[in-house]
């Protein structure tokens, strides 16, 4: 175990410093960078797909970075708004990376940019070990994925510096327990905001922009 | 990235000795493993809770090994049926290891049992890359994850001998295309077993214990 964590650690050291660079890159350009991470199939894709529509409405521009180990399918919703969209394959790897970062804005005029999204691979362990050199870190929590999460989980919800409760337009019909959850994550981090959500309905949608 | 793989390599192949071993003493002893992972919240303890309950009814003896990063919500869910059950905290780990499986199974006469289930930390990439000494790998997809899961995880599908597709009494809720899942695992796995299930209906539960 310990030789597994010695070894990661000195990957993760080599990706902080490419981060560090990144982030005076953004900061430098005025971007703010929005760094998402959730289970897979927690509804990353259609909550940004929703946000970029939004955000064209009020004249905003935006750029997005969406990690999948194969396919392009995300990558194809998200260009729906028509901004700037681009797929990292990772090929095996659970997880983005700085220098993948770095390497996919190639090309990108940072300073014409509001926002930058990153969305990471599905995965709700792996990514935390890797900054991206974004300014703010959001976890996606879906309602069919139970309240007991931030539980199994507590690593996540300590990284994040906002949750998103995802599809609240389920929650009746998985039995879901607003308030379960909400303890839950407060067990771990007492004063994270925590949004709720549906990218089918809206809810939520005026809030997060207001805060983004 | 070269370097990460090399050294995932290195890690796995002495993960891939103990397993051997393993297997040997499963095989001896006469016990079925099955391994399974899912992303986070697919429902795999759901679905184990009512198949422990039904294998008691049976007269069938099982235990179970269960994975997460912290908590023992699922051992206390698990150990429902009355069966043996233990949990592996694994700290920031986001997978399994064969020498976890062996350290956790100590004090158990193995010969006394029929099924031995694995419960996987919920992880599409990681976990693949460690045989846990089990006879049968099993990949739980979740209706209301999208039937696009394949063409993002091919990894996974391709790695699994099962495929079970949980919380199919959401299906109409999350307007669920079963084809279209079906058409994208096939892509991967041709010739993989599929079964359509729900713990809470107990949809599939009979095709499920005959195949067991």
């Amino acid at each position: 175990m310990s030789r597994w964590i010695e070894v990661g650690q000195r990957i993760t050291h080599k990706n902080d410093e490419v981060a560090a660079d990144l982030r005076r890159r953004f900061t430098v350009a005025g971007v703010k960078v929005c760094s998402l991470i959730s289970a897979p199939g927690s509804g990353k894709t259609a909550w940004l797909t929703r946000t970029l529509a939004e955000l064209k409405v009020r004249e905003q521009r935006a750029a997005t970075l969406v990690g999948d180990l194969e396919s392009d399918c995300d990558a194809r919703r998200l260009a729906q708004a028509g901004f700037p969209v681009r797929q990292i394959q990772t090929h095996g790897i659970c997880h983005l990376e700085a220098a993948m970062i770095e390497e996919f804005c190639l090309g990108w005029d940072l300073s014409e940019l509001d926002y930058l999204f990153i969305e990471n691979v599905g995965n709700l362990v792996c990514p935390l070990a890797f900054d991206l050199g974004q300014s703010q870190k959001i976890l996606m929590i879906s309602t069919p994925e139970g309240e007991d999460k931030p539980l199994k989980y507590p690593q996540a919800v300590a990284w994040a510096e906002l949750v998103l409760v995802t599809k609240m337009d389920l929650a009746e019909a998985v039995g879901f327990d607003s308030s379960a959850l909400v303890e839950n994550i407060r067990r771990v981090n007492p004063d994270i905001p925590i949004l709720f959500t549906s990218a089918r309905s809206g809810l939520g949608m005026d809030e997060w922009l207001k805060q983004l």
